[in-house]
């Protein structure tokens, strides 16, 4: 893999076909970035996943309703207002967005996909983003991906992208994306949008299998503070500009991994940057009877509040993490269980070691990124997640939020 | 029923029967109360409910393999230590604290029902707790319920006691009871320790009934944070020592409602007290399809944290709680679902009312006690649970309590 996926500067315009811009339309205070559009001149084959939620955005009402599709003009993006429990008029609303979108662009609304993120229902100001429209557009350059990626902000304290080149059988394509997403996420789609190019020729079909495999081992495995949100988005555009496309298994399985770092790496700048966070925690669980059972129990570690608040007091609390597996209902036996601090033994077959209240525990609690690894010894599946700790600032930021 | 159940003052000691006594053995600091002994020297029945977690602490081990039971002598509790994750030794130490008590009492092992609170996987010091059992045995009297209420505290900043009077056919009987539980507490029995005494004149087999009966509406029906245990308790003793029995179906519904009252009492005093809590709010949800999805959608609201740092907040931030709902994956439908904060509608049939931008109900949000009450406009089904907030105090209590 190391060979065929390397890593390059950049975000979503890296991929040839792309242009971006983002630019301040008025939604936030003091003329920070709050609208992003992407755009592809000769189209994209697209393909999205959204929120689980079953209150959802009317963003994401309109554009579930359009992938997988074959030619995409455009993703269009705004922040500050998630156009979420706005009801009929909010439906009007994003429709009014996409349909100025692709006036200013000569092409049908429904080559034009959307996305909102902000404030639960306040009514989204279309005037605002469609004024700013023609800026967007004039804007918008192959060096345009990190505005991009400021503008769908939110909380967040910084823009998330990655690009990579893989190498296929026909050649050199490129894989770039961008995310935001900071509270509110927790496994199955949370509070985040995300977007991925790619300038490998995809058709929509393909598209749409690459996201729903990579986001099971990405997206799906973080986790700040539990809670899932109305406006979940991630689409992959692939504008097939380098002319190659995909030969036989081999050249499947290589952009599969060039996808899966693209995503892997921007999950985890989320939970890096995840509300108030000072730790990025990688809970490793093997051991387990079947991927369900792995999964449950990483999935629990993660979002413990005592395990969050015992990252950020740098406290190697391994007690508030093998009772946060147990009582996630998953099956787990005491006396096979053994965690791991980074190298560092403190819990094995139902007693501490002691390691926990010494020396170099704390020290490795000390480190900005620490893996938690817990065995269940009862077979061999394994399930990888990643969370941050619950700090102070986690709480000023979401009592203070809207305020 | 108000009628029938009179509260009184006082708590386990306040039925005929019991007595008790909290008393400092040195397990916490600077001699506060950590270990409390209750004594019925004419017996009781007893039943008991315990943690579902997977991990459980030795003295649960020991005490639900001796419930329900006909003859209990004695109740002991130590603070400071949850003698879980300790194995073997664990086991061996819980046991010899039962044995001691047993010793001094004149009883049999089986008659003392043992509970532990306290960090995880440290061994529990057997020596200081029987050193200290005849200062106990000595102190306990009729007057010691609240002493002993004490005695089992952690991060709890104060005692919960309550005691009623149930007027019964043959006679009044009381019931009294005190728990402990400020952080780790969630529905199914999360980190709590409850001991319920009468005088009423009881089977086992009545007393197993009624705790799995009253359980599912008062203890777990709290969140304070969405974890759960490895040492939940709760005990109900009858003494039988008012000479009044059951008898027939008014009696056993008045003594229900007598209990429910008790441990709905003690919850709510548990999550007012939650490790940082400054709001108690009630979140009751109607109109659901079956129980289970009313259960579903309140719990799923009293877990998250973002609902729990917008009560911090005073922030009525109702798309939140929407949000929240609609995770929980329960089915609701955004169309029929409406939000009252106290009396005032937030939100109805998909969108928001206008009311929660507005004077009252931030005015509203600055109460101390608040009900969030969901419709969901499918059905009869309704269920009411407890939450509390996320303040800053509950990060500092949780990152700085085993340092």
């Amino acid at each position: 893999m190391e060979a065929t996926v390397r890593e390059i500067d950049g975000g979503v315009t890296a991929p040839a076909g792309f242009v971006a811009a983002g630019v301040a339309c008025g939604i936030k205070r003091e003329g920070r970035l709050d609208l992003g559009l992407l755009h592809c001149p000769g189209g994209a084959a697209a393909a999205g996943v959204f929120t689980r939620n079953e209150v959802v955005a009317a963003p994401v009402v309109l554009g579930r309703s359009r992938v997988p599709t074959r030619d995409v003009r455009a993703v269009v993006i705004n922040s500050g207002c998630a156009n979420a429990c706005t009801g009929a008029p909010g439906m009007a609303a994003a429709e009014a967005v996409v349909v100025a979108v692709a006036t200013a662009l000569g092409c049908a609304p429904e080559q034009v996909l959307p996305a909102s993120t902000g404030v639960i229902g306040d009514p989204l100001p279309v005037e605002r983003i469609t004024a700013a429209l023609p800026g967007a557009l004039a804007a918008a350059s192959a060096e345009g991906g990190q505005s991009f990626a400021e503008a769908i902000l939110t909380t967040d304290t910084r823009a998330k992208e990655v690009a990579v080149e893989v190498a296929l059988a026909g050649g050199t394509v490129r894989i770039g994306g961008c995310a935001k997403g900071s509270g509110m996420i927790h496994p199955n789609m949370a509070t985040m949008l995300a977007v991925v190019t790619t300038d490998a020729l995809l058709d929509p079909p393909t598209c749409h299998g690459f996201l729903e495999t990579v986001v099971t081992t990405t997206f799906n495995r973080i986790s700040v503070d539990g809670d899932t949100s109305t406006n979940d988005t991630l689409y992959l555009l692939a504008s097939g500009s380098s002319g190659v496309g995909v030969s036989g298994d081999e050249d499947l399985r290589r952009l599969a991994a060039g996808l899966e770092r693209v995503c892997g790496d921007l999950a985890r700048q989320m939970v890096a940057d995840g509300e108030g966070a000072t730790k990025l925690a990688t809970v490793e669980v093997t051991g387990g009877r079947d991927l369900a059972q792995a999964e449950r129990v990483a999935a629990a570690i993660c979002r413990s509040p005592l395990v969050k608040t015992a990252l950020f007091g740098e406290d190697a609390n391994w007690g508030r993490i093998v009772a946060a597996a147990g009582a996630a209902g998953a099956g787990i036996t005491p006396e096979t269980t053994r965690l791991w601090l980074d190298g560092l033994l403190l819990y094995a077959e139902g007693v501490p070691t002691g390691a926990g209240r010494g020396d170099e525990a704390a020290a490795l609690m000390r480190q900005r990124e620490l893996t938690l690894h817990l065995d269940l010894g009862q077979g061999e599946a394994e399930a990888t997640y990643w969370t941050c700790d619950l700090s102070f600032d986690y709480v000023r930021i979401n009592a203070e939020y809207r305020t």
